[in-house]
């Protein structure tokens, strides 16, 4: 009963039931509370065959949005060297990204992100478990700071790519990378390391729920 | 000659074909270079009729691009009051802002310009020539280190707009923004009015070209 009898396992259409299942999943329940049993039996197929197709949730969810690199490959270059050089490293990292190839699928995602609240729940899942999670546990930072911390790092981030590939003010859109990366890596570690502002450091934040913990 | 016999001036038709006119010169040439006199002619209106509906040229640009407020009226709030306090005012002013009744066209604004190349010159010329250009001169900055600093402002700021009010990330999107301000307030300060990196400075900026000064 798991596969419905009018759609071949091999087709355009099979592929596009699952992603179409795992992207409604991933962006209700977000990709902890997901499992490919549940996008199976919504898509009407046998959990195999996603992992036939697509391999494991994680590179799933990275099919699902078009993800235009793979968090596993790329965090050790962000995370691995200097603690107090890793900001000039991610400003690097996502400065390259987008002059790359990979620029012009990252930059229809966080276009689709702005319009659509669907892709926008899927990106910020992305990046939060996905990417800062990782960055969290590589910094070793305290736990109770990092999603404020991991956030803060987001504004400028997002804001760079925004004004730099999107609305392209000069002079950031021309800029050279090296001097872009010193002149905003410096915020970024600031963010990640440096002190937070009263209200915001660890013993004044509000408990989390431990469903997270 | 200057008005269409099918078109009455009070109609509704007219309004927007001013407002077509206005927003196709505006994106095209930059305020500096359109005139009243230009758009009136593409609009198929007498200038005096442009005046008379939308006030000044400044308040016909305001109007082209729905603006959630009018600079004139809020740059002295941001640019009066100590300079080593402008990142925070300036900080505080987005968020109030944002928060208030004028968000959600504010916000509106913002998705447009990023899937709308054309509402994104708009939003780029309102920002640089309406609002940057009286902080800079407010400020007393440098005129060859202003378009870095002020671009670089605009990086943190469109990122915090983007990621507490577009793709509501928390814990920023629900964050108090006396907190906010003193987190990222600093950052805007240091853009201003702090050492750019090597390569950024006064001295080593290539030389702009004469038309805008």
């Amino acid at each position: 009963m798991a596969r419905r009898s009018g759609r071949r396992p091999g087709s355009p259409d099979t592929r596009e039931a699952i992603l179409t299942a795992a992207r409604t999943a991933f962006a209700e329940k977000g990709y902890d509370q997901t499992s490919i049993r549940a996008i199976a039996a919504a898509a009407g197929v046998d959990p195999a065959l996603i992992h036939h197709y697509f391999g494991t949730k994680d590179q799933l969810f990275l099919a699902t949005m078009n993800a235009p690199f793979d968090p596993a490959e790329v965090l050790p270059r962000i995370i691995d060297g200097p603690r107090e050089e890793t900001g000039n490293r991610l400003v690097r990292f996502i400065l390259t990204l987008w002059d790359s190839p990979a620029g012009a699928p990252a930059a229809a995602l966080m276009r689709s992100a702005v319009s659509n609240e669907w892709t926008a729940r899927l990106v910020r899942e992305f990046v939060v478990t996905r990417i800062l999670a990782h960055v969290v546990k590589g910094l070793d930072l305290d736990e109770s700071e990092a999603p404020m911390r991991t956030s803060l790092v987001v504004t400028q981030i997002v804001g760079l790519v925004m004004v730099r590939y999107i609305v392209k003010v000069e002079p950031i859109a021309s800029t050279p990378p090296a001097q872009l990366t010193a002149a905003i890596g410096p915020t970024v570690q600031h963010y990640l390391t440096g002190d937070l502002p009263a209200g915001l450091r660890h013993a004044e934040l509000p408990a989390r729920t431990s469903a997270t913990s």
